[in-house]
């Protein structure tokens, strides 16, 4: 087994300012892979902590990955201590000049007062190009051992990555074939769903493992297939996903990186109807789901965010009356949200939602976390109450997952 | 200075299925209470991973804080290597007993079978009780340095840290004092700002560090200031930030943890105006970002995510003739936009986008990343166009920033 260890240089996440997101993505690409994450390990950016973390890792670990340290500012000390780390001398690389060149006077900046020391970096690594920035990867070599350094900058850390640190680690360390189905499921808990594939969980091949990937209002089932030849795993991952397709199909709304927009997005396509939202609490965050899929406008015509009542009342349509004895979070408001903004912008399909985001707003008979969702098809209204929790962000989350549930389940 | 380092256990951290936000959490409560935070380690849930992690950070810091495996599964085993570690027995504790019995059964559960296993600690550790749920706390002394261990959930590891091991801490190490102070700025770049401040960087008191934290659109600065007694690292912290205020006060936009959507609130709260939006390739991002805050109804009426040009046309009063001449994304529309959503939804203030999001729907004259931007104000309507790149997602982030900082500009 090809083992890795990440190191994530700044203070930043040591004064808890920032949460490390980049960890879990870059755990997740080595993990798929092939290659096993033995730790992750957050340090500041000074010499001496830099240099102990590349010994420690280097002894346990055939990967290391460094992120951090790497931009124009003094506080960014990594690129030196590599140099020393690695007894290299800093160079001036031309290919890296000309690349930070091109993408300042891309930006409008003027280049030609460019410093020369942003383009030097120690003589006995690899450049890996930066699309996205200016601090090119840096790749070395010592004992059969690769260390990397990236910049921290998520997007860019992400496409030098992908793009070129993963198919070089899987050139250099063949490390096998693993390949990966996850089964997207949705309105049955972990537990239910356990019990329901239990039989077929326990004759599983070896080769295969089963991993239960829960989260708020879905449960992904993920398999992975371990082999040396290609053929043979693609063979056994497809014999079992075709057994539990058939056990759970009905459960099941999509694949591997699906999300539920996406999948909703596909089917609407397919019929040729289009969908509006009308969104109180969510605030426009259903909208901006739906529309972060590539492609959304050809099924999605548009939102009324009805933050206030006259809103509601002046835009969507929604009676006076029914604002005064109801209340904006209330089963009749929430309907005429849905059916008003069907009306108004067109469409087949509505959902709409009003409630408590909190943390202020709630009353005892409505508390916070207290929400109404309607969805408008072709042929009725639904609407449904729910009590979440006292979290504002997760309220709002929660409303929206559970909206587009509402709607996956009428569409398919 | 008493420094610390946190190992957080469990194989969902090395897999990347969990972004790890204990370990954020628990360093700003660590640095809040004057202690150093030296290293973040994420570690599986192994005997010899777990006793590497404990001699490792034993031998750096004066407390080292453990999260995870503790729960009541075989795969959590902490407990039992503590054990080994600490050279001490497991032993049933009446108290621990006592307080499991009575949180499962006011949660419903038959306790007449509960096992006293659950309720075994190593006999050298204090136990510290654990409010929302079963595992206990344990804290650990050796040569003056202090370990301790709580279960991964996060809202039962938070109050265990924030109810004991935070008081417990600076009782027993009495740290210095730390304090913070960030600068967020916006639209300069970090080697432009870098140049305007080099000189009082460079007299800085030695007490004081200085941070670069650069994000899409906008770059925080952080001051950190250390000492032994809190009167005199204010002092310095105070006067250092007044310094570096002068220089820069024409980008400083906020402070802390403040965000632009926040901060715009405050002020359109303080001034008695009212916002809306109308959003065409945000898709209703720009309405979700001021939402988050809490109570953003008191100044935000809503919004039109008018996806398709019949929305424009028909709810936002954008003239048939304007979208046949110049195209969606183009200055006369994002002006009638932002005209139409300011008086439909009469309020003083309206942001309008339209742009190309991507990654289809460019051409030649209007590339992918093209975008304009409108404000409308209680006085004038002001216009601006953007070419931002060809990454959907950053696109629409990168339009929603724009857009909040041409209102913030107008509205400081």
């Amino acid at each position: 087994m090809i083992t890795a260890e990440i190191i994530n240089i700044g203070d930043e996440l040591l004064i808890g300012q920032v949460v490390n997101t980049n960890a879990s993505w870059m755990a997740k690409q080595l993990n798929e892979a092939g290659i096993e994450v033995l730790r992750v390990i957050a340090i500041s950016d000074k010499r001496e902590e830099i240099i102990h973390a590349l010994n420690d890792s280097g002894n346990r670990a055939d990967v290391i990955l460094l992120t951090g340290g790497l931009g124009p500012t003094r506080d960014d000390i990594t690129k030196k201590v590599l140099a020393e780390y690695f007894q290299s001398d800093l160079v001036f690389n031309e290919k890296v000049f000309e690349h930070i060149k091109t993408l300042l006077s891309k930006r409008g900046f003027d280049v030609s007062k460019l410093r020369t020391e942003q383009a030097e970096i120690p003589a006995n690594c690899k450049a890996l190009p930066n699309e996205h920035g200016t601090a090119p990867g840096m790749w070395f070599e010592k004992d059969n051992h690769v260390f990397v350094s990236m910049p921290g900058v998520p997007y860019e850390m992400k496409s030098i990555v992908a793009d070129h640190v993963i198919p070089a680690l899987i050139e250099k360390f063949k490390p096998g074939v693993i390949l990966h189905k996850t089964f997207l499921t949705q309105g049955v808990p972990e537990s239910v769903l356990a019990k329901r594939i239990e039989d077929w969980e326990d004759k599983l091949p070896k080769t295969i493992k089963l991993a239960y990937l829960p989260q708020p209002g879905m449960v992904r089932l993920r398999l992975t297939a371990r082999g040396n030849e290609r053929t043979s795993v693609e063979k056994v991952l497809l014999e079992e996903s075709a057994k539990l397709e058939e056990i759970i199909s009905d459960v099941i709304f999509g694949y591997d990186e699906q999300s539920l927009e996406s999948v909703i997005g596909n089917k609407l396509l397919k019929n040729k109807q289009m969908l509006a939202t009308a969104e109180s609490c969510t605030g426009g965050y259903i909208a901006h789901l739906i529309t972060s899929i590539a492609g959304s406008s050809d099924y999605f015509k548009g939102s009324v965010v009805a933050y206030s009542n006259e809103i509601k009342e002046n835009v969507l349509g929604v009676k006076g009356e029914s604002l005064t004895e109801f209340g904006a979070v209330s089963e009749a408001v929430v309907i005429q949200m849905a059916e008003g903004v069907k009306l108004k912008f067109n469409t087949d399909f509505a959902l709409a939602v009003s409630g408590i985001a909190g943390p202020s707003g709630g009353t005892e008979e409505k508390p916070v976390g207290t929400t109404w969702i309607a969805l408008a098809t072709p042929e009725k209204i639904i609407a449904r109450k729910f009590l979440f929790g006292e979290h504002r962000e997760r309220n709002i989350r929660k409303t929206a997952l559970a909206a587009l549930n509402i709607l996956w389940n009428e569409l398919k």
